[in-house]
């Protein structure tokens, strides 16, 4: 499934091969985040354009809607969004969480037992029911390449207690999942199992040698970009690298930032996922590179290597140059600066679209750029 | 400028070939409206690739926003928005006299006076000034392919009083707009005029016979679809057909519903333009041909060759079936009707786009089929 093709002398920068049933991913990899089986603006006709080798989509939103007997129907995520590559599709827990404490007519969202999780549907009140094996079912009934089982999502701060919890049910859950996954006949999407533990050196440690022990197609580093500081993300890092197998896929989830993705690729991280390009992008803010692409400096710091500028700026109003003059996007070429602020200026969706589409071919090079500094040994 | 082609000897119905600065356009045409200078949700590629032969922009818009400045810095409004093809821009009338009666801060926000009209931006506030002179020259600085005459447009019903000054100072600003057009210098755009006049017979050829004698390059029936029923409408355009010379353009604004189309088309128009492709896509109402695409019936009527459905109808969440199997467009192809259903379930913009490419397609397949069964001796 994963063959690692190189490791890096000088950091935990690793490249390697995913090998999964809709085809081969180059990492360190980023995954396009299609939560609802759609892109927001785009067409899938456009990510294979920009040549965007895996996405990811949420259990959880597609069981609320289309839900599965509509994928089920279709025969799969993969024909109903019209999306030949790769697709992983995060468990749900994530979105289940962020729910806990939200309350309708004094009646909890969510319900947390030992055996998972009840939720309500913020849309329309309807109850849902998540267990590591109805999550697991979802996924597979979806026909997509790579299943996370369920795992407890902590919001950062909590106390240790929290952690603890969230450590031992994630364990247990994935037991299970593990369990009922290896119950299944083939076809069947790789799984990956999720790594809690908050902040503490402890719970994390405990945490990966329990998942690892299960044998997984691959780890998700979960429980980060929620709340911590950039520093703490980077040391969790620093104290998981050296205890993972080298043989599977490290995905980070939920991470994040250009800089945040050079600094975790030097900490072992082979996958990413993140919002940011793509909303950063609907808001305006649109990705460019400084003139010089290294990442480090001559001090082994990653440099200030581009720059996030605001498109409704009025320094824009009369550019008359292409949003990107190297785009492989036709559209991106011939569209001015000018125009694009002046979208934004009238609220036209196009807008949005041109801006997520800037966004995904800047992470889709800095992705490319950092494979090409790990074979030259500058990572 | 305009060769006509065929004349049907069955109807009206004319075939013709309209030469501009940047092509030639066959007629009956149909211009997709690009008010701000972009199709809401579209890329000009994608209008491109639907073979859009000519779009229609706004001046009162354009002169709002981006404003004259930008538009002159990008060298016009073909290198601003990114279009090579023809461009015919509206003299911004009929947007001023909707916000006629409009009030803000109990002030009026458009004063009329014979010399031109005064009107506050809804916006902002802030004050512009539009005349005959005024309005063309922003369309020739626009360096647009066909430029309009600034008119009086009267919403209907109206009383026979406004209806004589509506014309009377359509004609008189006509005048003013043609004399200014003769002292500019070339490369300039065609010149259309606007002949207005109600539902009342009197006053629609009192116009037509001023407006036709001062030659412009081509003849819009204005004042139309704003509020009289269709039979009027149709009416007006019997009365207009054959007073109307041969040898010039005649373009229906604002018209209308593919049938509203087939009908003028045998009242001896040539030229449309109108937002409900657009307009009913954005709202999820999408355009299909009936199997039988013949437009008339035995008996001389026009048949229902069309329908159009809502794609939120819960027939469609799992109808895997494409949006058009036979569209030139391969997203429309490859997208299913069920998938479609969804994006609008979500709100999710691509939906938008979806269905108004697929509406647009719909009313280029309608204008060629039209100007095929004119060529056929079927109309």
């Amino acid at each position: 499934m994963f063959t690692l093709k190189k490791q890096s002398s000088q950091s935990g920068a690793r490249l390697g091969l995913l090998t999964t049933a809709h085809g081969k991913v180059e990492t360190p990899v980023f995954m396009t985040v299609a939560t609802h089986g759609v892109v927001k603006h785009l067409t899938t006709e456009e990510l294979r354009e920009l040549e965007v080798p895996i996405i990811l989509a949420n259990t959880y939103h597609l069981l609320l809607n289309p839900g599965i007997e509509t994928l089920k129907q279709a025969g799969g995520l993969h024909h109903f969004m019209n999306w030949e590559g790769p697709i992983l599709t995060d468990s749900g827990g994530f979105q289940v969480f962020s729910l806990t404490g939200r309350r309708i007519h004094s009646h909890n969202l969510v319900k947390l037992t030992a055996d998972g999780v009840y939720f309500n549907s913020p849309r329309d009140g309807r109850r849902y029911y998540l267990t590591p094996e109805l999550s697991l079912d979802m996924q597979v009934a979806s026909k997509v390449d790579i299943a996370v089982a369920l795992d407890e999502c902590l919001a950062l701060p909590a106390s240790l207690a929290k952690v603890r919890q969230s450590v031992e049910r994630t364990t247990a859950w994935a037991k299970r999942a593990k369990a009922h996954y290896l119950s299944l006949p083939e076809p069947k999407p790789l799984l990956f199992g999720v790594i809690q533990g908050g902040v503490s050196r402890k719970w994390r440690e405990q945490s990966l040698s329990e998942v690892v022990a299960l044998d997984f197609d691959g780890y998700n580093i979960g429980g980060l970009s929620v709340g911590e500081t950039t520093a703490e993300m980077y040391e969790v890092l620093e104290w998981l690298e050296p205890l993972l197998p080298h043989n599977k896929t490290r995905y980070l989830m939920g991470v994040g930032y250009p800089d945040n993705i050079v600094e975790a690729v030097r900490r072992g991280v082979d996958m990413f996922d993140c919002v940011i390009p793509t909303r950063e992008g609907r808001h305006g803010r649109l990705f460019f590179w400084q003139p010089d692409r290294h990442f480090i400096d001559e001090t082994g710091k990653v440099r200030e290597f581009y720059q996030i500028k605001n498109i409704r700026n009025s320094s824009f109003a009369q550019l008359d140059e292409p949003v990107n003059p190297y785009s492989r996007l036709p559209i991106l070429r011939s569209y001015s600066l000018s125009y694009l602020h002046y979208l934004y200026k009238i609220g036209e969706p196009l807008g949005c679209r041109l801006a997520s589409l800037n966004n995904l071919e800047f992470y889709y090079d800095l992705m490319a750029l950092i494979r090409e500094a790990i074979k030259n040994n500058e990572l």
